[in-house]
C-alpha cells in the first residue's frame, strides 16, 4: 500500500512487464517434442547478444558462479597457471575459486578502483616465453567497485606477445548492458547471468564459449558433472538439457531477447551510457562524495560505487534507504564496507527511475550526516537527461521538448 | 526494457503488488456455495472504510459513474429539487447527469479552484421552510480541480436548518484516502470507485447508503434495472448479485480492503497528507507555478492540479512528459485545459515515487519553457519528507535517520 | 495444493494463459494521447467478431445484463410495444427488465427446452398491420436451458411481414463462441459480455448496435446517462470513453480478439460444435438423463442442461462435485432447480478438460443416487473427440492417430 | 483459446495457484537487512519437510542433479568405495556420476522394475569387515520406473552389519510427496528438488545433510566451490547465501512449505496414495498394459510407468496424447523407450485432474492401436476416488456423497 520498493542494486535488477508476463505461466514438458526449437532459438539468440558467430553459449541453472566454475573445470587442468587480477569482491572470489578448484593463479592486483593492469597483463604475458600461462582472466565490470576494464587491450596484450592462453572474462554485470564483442576481442570463455542485464530473476548462468575453448574443453581433465561441457552439449545440440532446466526463466529469457535484440545491442548500451552518466551528474554535485573508480577511463555504466563524505557511514546511507524511503541501494563490498555505497543503473530503467534513486540517496546521504545541498544530485542528473536523447546524444535545450 | 511507465493521474492508480497477486487467478463460479460468505465479508468491511455503522455499501460493476446513476435513480424521483455546485469538471458533470435524470437541480456555483459553498448552501436551505430542496449534492474533493470541500460543514448546514434533504456526496477521489466519516457527517449516498483510494483497476462502482436513503428509495420512481437498489439488495442479503459480477476485482478488493484496515484509516489518511504536503511544497518552489486550489482550506491530499508559468501550455508539459519521460501527468479538464496539469498522489505510493514525479514534472517544465531551477522542486520535497515520519509527524533533523 | 478447481459453468469461462498474462499489467492513464489508438483498433475488431460491417459496437464497463438496459433505453421509448418470448431464466429476466423500464410486452412464451416461437411470432407481425411493434427481442442463446434459438428464421419473418421492427438479440452466451452473423441475420442490437466466448473476467458488457437502432436512437427519449448511446459515440469517436474503462480487461480483450480473429470465427465455431458434441454424447450414454433441450434443433454448443434421473436431486449433484471433486457445474435454475445442472462448454476448452467435467459429474450423479454405469460418460466423450478433427469433421478411426 | 494444457508428467509439476501468485513479483535485494530472517525461516521449514530435527538443509539454485553432486563432492574422496544400485535411468545417471567424480563404484543392480535389493546390500555390508565401503546409495523412488525403494530397511541393514557407511537418497521424486523420514530412517544426505513434491518450477535443488554428514565434510577434499558446503553454511548461517539466490522461486518456496506443512505431511502423503491408486485401477483396467514396477511393494505413489500393450509403441501414445490431446506424458526413457510410457502423479493435483490424464491416456493409446474398452480405465479410477476421502480412506458407497 506504500507504494513500490525501489530497486537500484547492480543486480538483480527491474524485471520488465513483458518479461514478468512470460514468467507468469503453468509449468510446461521440458521433453515436449516441440521444446527443442524453442530452446535452440534461445540458444541461437544468446550468440547474437555475445556478440559470437562461432562457438556457443551455455545456459546452466546456476548463478554466475556456477558459470565461472564451469569456465574453469571444463577448460583448465589441476596445476595449469593463470593470471588473474584483484580489484573488487568479485575479481577476488574469482581468484579464489581459481585456487580452490587448483589452478596456480599468478596475481597482477592492482587498486580498488582501477582495472585490470593491462600493461603488467602484457609484461607478463611478453615474458611467458614458453606459454605456461594457460588462461587469463578478466573481470570487465567490476561490480563492487563500478569499474569497467578494457577488453579488447588485452586480446591486443595476447596478440602482440603472439600468446595461445585462453581469455577468460566475467561479463555478469556487462554483457548485455555495455559494449561486450565476444567474437570480435577473442574472448573465449565469457559468463553472465541472468539478473543483470538479462532483467530476469536469478537462476540461470550464462557462459559464451569460443570454438577455441572447445578445443581446450577435450583436453581439461577436472571432474565435473553438473557443469560439465560435454553432457550439455550432447544434449543442447537436440534442442535439450541434461537435467529439468528452469523452464519459467527459459520463457522470460526469450522475451527478453527478443527486447534486447529487437532494440539493438548497440541501442541497448547507449542507453546504459546515457543513465549513468546522469548517476555521475549527481556524485559529482554531492559535495564530499566521489566515484570509487578513479578515472573516466574506468567508469562503469551499469553500477557506480561512490564514497560517503568523511563522518558518514556508508551502512547508515543504505540502511536509510532501505527502511526510511523503501529503496534497495547496494552495499559496499569487503573493504569497502561502510565507506561506499552503489546505485545500480542496469536492466530496465529510465531516467525518472534514476531521479527516484537519486533522490532516495541523497535524503539518505542528508539523514546520515552528509552536507550536501537538497536536491543538488537530481538537480544534475536532470539536466543530463533532459539535454540528451534517449540514445544518448547530446541536443540542444532548445530542442530538448 | 526502458523502465517502467510512471503513473501520477488521480485514478487509476498505482495497484500494490498483494492487489496484483490476488487478481492473478483463474476464474470461478460466482455462484458457488462459498461465494456468498466472501461477498459478505467485502461488504461489510466496505462499511467500515466508509465508516458506516449503520446502511449499506453497494459494489456496482460500473464506474464512478454509474454509482452516481444509481445514486440518484433510486433515491430521487423526476422533478426533485436539488442544491448542487459546480467548481470543476466532475461537480460539472454530476449536476449535467442530474438534469439528464429530470431533478430540478439548483446551482449555487464557485470559482474552479475553491469549494462547496457552504455559506450559499445554508442560505439556500434556510429559506427552503416546505423543503423542496429533496437532495443537496456535494462533490468531497473535485478531481479536476484539488479541491476538497468541508462535508461536516455542509451537514452543521443541514442541521442548523433542521432540513431533511438527502446529502449526496461524490466521494470518487477521497473514500479510502482522506478523512471521510459517513456515520458521522450524516452522509446519505456516497460515491466511491475503485480505481482510486482502493488501488485495484477502474470497475467497480460503490455506493454508500444511509438508512435515511434506503427509506427514501422505498418511494422512488425513477425506472432503473441495472442500477436497482432492490434488486441488490435481495441478492446481497445472501452474498451474491442480481448479476454476474466481476470476481476478479472482489479477489482484489479483498486484499485491498485487508491492506487499508489493517492500516488503519487514520493512518491511511495521515499519509496522504504527508504525500501531498511534499507535492506542494515543490510546487511553491517552482517559479510561475500555483496549485488551482485557491487556499489551504480546499488543498487536496490527492490531487494537486498546478497552473503553469505564463505562457507554458500544460499539454506540452503533459505530452512531453509522456513521450520523453514515460511518466502520466494529469490534465487539465474543460477550462484549465492548456493552463494546468494535474498530479495525482493517492493510493499506494511512497515519497520516492513522489520525488520521481515531481523530477519528471519539472523537466517536462523546463523542456516546456518554464524558467524554474533545476531540482528546486524535488529539493523541497525532499525535506518535506525527510524531516516527517510515515504518519506525516514533523521531526527534528536530528532525529531524521 | 490440491490442484486446480474445474470451471465448467457457462460463464464466466477459463481465461487463456495469453489472456490471463495480457490482465496482469500496473495500471496505465486512460487519457494517454496513445491509447485511443488502441481503443479503436479493440472497436474495430469487435465488429468482425459481431460480423458487423456497418453499426458499431459499444463495451460497457458493466456486465451483460447492463447492456440490456443500454439497448432498450437508447432505441425504444416509454409504452413501446415490443415482442418477446420467455423460454428461461435468461430471456424471463429480459421480459421482466423490458417491463420494468415501461415497455408494453407481448409475450409469445413456449416451453422451457425449446426456443423462440418463430411461427408465433411471424403471426404477431403478419398481424401488426400498423406496426404497433417496435421491437422484436429473441434470447439467442438461452443459458439457462442449454437451446439456441433460430435468428436468421426471425429476420426472414420480419422480412415476409415486411415489417419495420427492431430485431433485438441476446447473445451474451453465443456472441464468440457460435454462429452469430449480425449483419447478415440483420440483428439491430445484439448484447454480449466478456465472461462467456470472449473468455475474460466479467466486468465487461458489449451492445452491437446496427445503422438501424443507431437512427432510432435519435428519437428515442428514456432518460439514460450510464449507458447512453450518445456520451458514448462522442468519445469512442476519438478513441475514448465518457467515464474511465476498465483498462485492465481492455488489455485483455485485446489478447482475446487475437486469439479469436486469428484462429477465425468458424474455426471458432466448428470448435465449439465439437466440443458440445462429446458432451452430448455422454448425457446420451448416462441412463435416465436427458437434455433439457428438446430437439436437436435447439441444442446449444455453448451449455448443455441435463435433467437428473428421476429421484436424483440435481442440487445434490452440483454440491457433490463442488465439494467433493473441486468441480463447478451450472445449476438448475428457477423451475430447473433441483431437476437440471449444466454444463458449460463454452471459450477456452478442449476434450480433455470436457472429459474431467463429465467425470465430475459422473461421479457427482453417482454419489448422489443415479444409476450409472461408471465412465459411460467419459467413453462416449472420448470416442466422438477421438474420430473427430479439432475442426469437428469426423474421421475414420484409421486415421484417428 | 484451446484450453490449457494437461500436464502428468513426474515433474516439473502443476504449480498450486497461491505458489503462482506468490512469484508474480519485482526482483529484490537478496543482501536486504530481512532478507535473511526471511531464508532462515525456510531453511527451518525444509527440515520439517524432510522429517530432520539435526542436520540442515540446503537450498542450491541447480536441479536435483547439483544437489547429488554436492552431496558426493562435499563427503566422500576420490577413490571411496560406494555400493549402489542401478535400477533405472535416474539411479544409472547418479551411478554414472559417482565413477565421473571417481568414486569406486560396487553395484548391485537388478531389474528395471523392482527397487533398491535390499538383501544384496545387506550381504555387501556384512561381507565389508573393515568398512571399506564409505556410503550406500539408494534412489528412493526411480521416477523412471515408478518404482519406490524401502530406506527404512536399508537402514536396518546398516545398522545390523553395525557399518559406518553414509547413506545417501536421491528422494527427488519423493520427498515432500510421499512418506520420507530422514531422521529416523539415518538417511545421511537426501537429495529433492524444487519441481516435484514442492509443486515450485524448476530451479533449485535441495540437500537434507544430517550431522554425521556434516563430519564427514571435514574430511572430504574434492574440489568444489559452487557446491560447497563450507561457503553455503558460512552465510547460511546468518540467513543469506554465498552467491545470488533464485529469489523468486524463494518467494514461491515459502509458500509451497505454508501448504504442505499447513496440510501436514502424513495428509500430503495420504492423498498421494489415493491420487496413485485410482491410476492404478486404470491401469489394471486397460487390457494388455500392466505397471513397469513388478510388485504392489514397489508401487510409487508419485508416478507410474505403464507397458504399452503388445504392438503398440508407447512413443505413439505420447506423441498422440501431446498433438492431439494437449497433454504431456512421460516418456519411456532408455530401454523402456517404446515400450512404457508414464503418468505423473505428484504435487498438486486432483482426482478429476487425474481422470483427465487417463482419459487422454486410453484415447491416445486407442488411438495408437491398443483394444482398450472406451472409458474402462477412467471408469476404475472414478470408483477408487468415489469410494474414498481426500485422505484415501474407503468409504462405502451409502456414504460417498
Amino acid at each position: 500500500m506504500n507504494g513500490y520498493q525501489h530497486l537500484f542494486i547492480p543486480g538483480p535488477t527491474n524485471v520488465p512487464e513483458p518479461v514478468r508476463q512470460a514468467m507468469n505461466i503453468p509449468m510446461e514438458d521440458m521433453r515436449a517434442p516441440d521444446f527443442g526449437d524453442f530452446v535452440s532459438g534461445i540458444l541461437e539468440d544468446l550468440k547474437r547478444v555475445y556478440r559470437l558467430r562461432n562457438g556457443r553459449v551455455f545456459v546452466f541453472s546456476s548463478s554466475g558462479t556456477g558459470a565461472w566454475e564451469a569456465a574453469i573445470s571444463n577448460t583448465l587442468n589441476t596445476g595449469d597457471r593463470v593470471l588473474m587480477s584483484r580489484f573488487g569482491q568479485f575479481s577476488l572470489l574469482w581468484a579464489d575459486m581459481a585456487r580452490r578448484l587448483g589452478l596456480d593463479v599468478t596475481l597482477c592486483d592492482t587498486d580498488w578502483g582501477k582495472g585490470v593492469p593491462v600493461d603488467d597483463y602484457a609484461a607478463q604475458l611478453r615474458d611467458d616465453r614458453d606459454h605456461r600461462i594457460k588462461a587469463v582472466f578478466c573481470t570487465h565490470n567490476e561490480t563492487a567497485t563500478g569499474v569497467t576494464s578494457d577488453i579488447a587491450a588485452i586480446r591486443r596484450a595476447l596478440d602482440d606477445a603472439q600468446h595461445p592462453a585462453l581469455l577468460f572474462v566475467d561479463g555478469v554485470s556487462s554483457i548485455g548492458s555495455i559494449e561486450f564483442e565476444m567474437e570480435e576481442w577473442g574472448v573465449d570463455l565469457a559468463v553472465a547471468g541472468s539478473q543483470k542485464g538479462f532483467m530476469l530473476p536469478a537462476g540461470l548462468g550464462f557462459l559464451g564459449v569460443s570454438d577455441k575453448a572447445l578445443a581446450a574443453h577435450e583436453h581439461a581433465t577436472m571432474a565435473r558433472c553438473y557443469f560439465s561441457f560435454a553432457d550439455m552439449i550432447a544434449l543442447n545440440d537436440t534442442g535439450y538439457f541434461p537435467y529439468t532446466p528452469a523452464t519459467q526463466l527459459l520463457r522470460g529469457l526469450r522475451t527478453s531477447l527478443d527486447m534486447l535484440l529487437g532494440a539493438g545491442m548497440e541501442t541497448v548500451w547507449a542507453r546504459h551510457n546515457r543513465l549513468a552518466r546522469g548517476v555521475r551528474a549527481a556524485v559529482a554535485a554531492w559535495q564530499g562524495c566521489r566515484l570509487v573508480a578513479e578515472d573516466p577511463q574506468w567508469y562503469s555504466d551499469t553500477v557506480s560505487a561512490i564514497y560517503t563524505p568523511q563522518g558518514v557511514d556508508a551502512r547508515d546511507v543504505i540502511s536509510t534507504a532501505y527502511y526510511k524511503y523503501q529503496t534497495s541501494l547496494g552495499s559496499g563490498l569487503n573493504i569497502l564496507a561502510g565507506r561506499a555505497f552503489r546505485i545500480g543503473h542496469l536492466g530496465s530503467l529510465n531516467p525518472v527511475m534514476l531521479c527516484a534513486a537519486i533522490s532516495a540517496a541523497e535524503m539518505a546521504l542528508r539523514d546520515s550526516g552528509a552536507v550536501i545541498e537538497p536536491g543538488a544530485g537530481v538537480a544534475a542528473a536532470q539536466e543530463c537527461y533532459r539535454l540528451t536523447t534517449p540514445d544518448g546524444i547530446e541536443q540542444p535545450a532548445s530542442q530538448a521538448a
